[in-house]
């Protein structure tokens, strides 16, 4: 029996990318703590753009080259030397950031955006637009791969989790036979959907941010849809679609 | 807070194996459907010592130089060309397999085998074997990797389940700060753990073999304890410990 849906799967860690086809597809980026969580909240918060790089130097560089911008990333929990504002979504209101660009880099999610290359169209996703990336893609007829982050290549709960929540809304407009995503949604079936961050509590990612005071933080990256926005990369720019 | 206790943690694809420090701890390589149900089966039905080669002209060659030996592997599904026998671990009751030597080659879990270099133990996992395993970990002070096999570096619901099963029974013996741990042990607590084979038919892996007609095999590769025995590598030899 072959399907004429088209297909959707999981990727569990950036290491894993090259198992995929990915040509043509529309690939959904998620880092939920807290690459693209900053990115929904920043553009939601009238953001003109977000440039997502690789390295604190390329911040730092293309930061001095444009007016109105502003550099942002961590290490470890702390904003990077060199850099003005840290990878917290709180920290993008729009009075201060409307009309601005956010260079951002990060550890994981800026990492794996750039390791896709022939994809048809770049999405981000975090449960800060989880129903924007549902609807989106429910109105799509291509593949699409939901590429999780992860922590340096390490698979993660809430990444995975969120995989889950966009599978399980979706499942029956796509053809599914990926165990990385049937797992994905047993995951956000135990999470029972409705307080993730009790359920994330018990997660690597979250306890080695909490160590560095980020409970707030976390705890906002996991409210679904308080920035109902779609950031898509045009070029190597994210903006609202 | 550190622990005293050891480390466990698992490995859901070959393709992650570099991220594990592997060096002096005991590994557990999984490949439930087959090789390591294969492998149980045989060497509790008698078989002297299984030997897992990587290729199948390998397996041809040292079959050829060995007397009183076996050559076994399949290829998508059938018996390899210049192979005697398949990988179904009811191809080896005792009045076949006694004393012999099993030369197996296969398609994912052998690969993982001889992907292992620096461990201090190497033994192989499946749910014939659930109980054997967990007594054998239960007695160690040693940091503990659950390996999957996965299916070309894809990762499988059957082998993660493996592992849940274990680290769910061995939670309290040892330091588990790993999120793949976690999701195994939720998905073993999701499968309920009394009727494996159910959870297991909405799986990428069991519907591919299934095609072939092996839902017994299937079947008897999700029942725990029939084989209990502990195979460990010594040189390049699994036997009983």
């Amino acid at each position: 029996m072959t399907s004429n849906k088209p297909r959707l799967e999981v990727c569990l860690s950036p290491a894993l990318l090259h198992l995929y086809d990915t040509k043509g597809a529309i690939v959904v980026i998620i880092d939920v703590f807290r690459a693209t969580s900053t990115i929904a909240a920043a553009l939601h918060n009238g953001a003109s753009k977000v440039i997502p790089v690789a390295t604190v130097s390329e911040c730092i560089e293309l930061g001095l080259r444009m007016t109105g911008s502003i550099t942002a990333g961590e290490r470890d929990g702390t904003i990077a030397e060199g850099l003005a504002h840290g990878n917290s979504p709180s920290e993008y209101p729009r009075r201060f950031v409307e009309n601005k660009t956010l260079i951002l880099t990060t550890t994981n999610g800026t990492r794996l955006l750039h390791m896709v290359q022939d994809a048809g169209t770049i999405i981000t996703g975090s449960f800060l637009n989880l129903g924007a990336v549902c609807d989106y893609l429910s109105g799509q007829n291509a593949n699409v791969l939901l590429a999780c982050s992860a922590w340096k290549d390490r698979f993660n709960l809430e990444d995975t989790l969120f995989a889950g929540a966009v599978a399980t809304r979706l499942r029956d407009q796509y053809d599914i036979n990926c165990d990385s995503t049937r797992a994905a949604c047993y995951l956000y079936e135990r999470s029972g959907g409705n307080d993730l961050i009790s359920f994330l509590r018990d997660s690597s990612h979250y306890k080695r941010l909490a160590a560095y005071g980020l409970e707030a933080d976390l705890q906002y990256c996991a409210t679904p849809d308080l920035h109902p926005v779609l950031p898509i990369l045009k070029g190597n720019e994210l903006v609202v679609l």
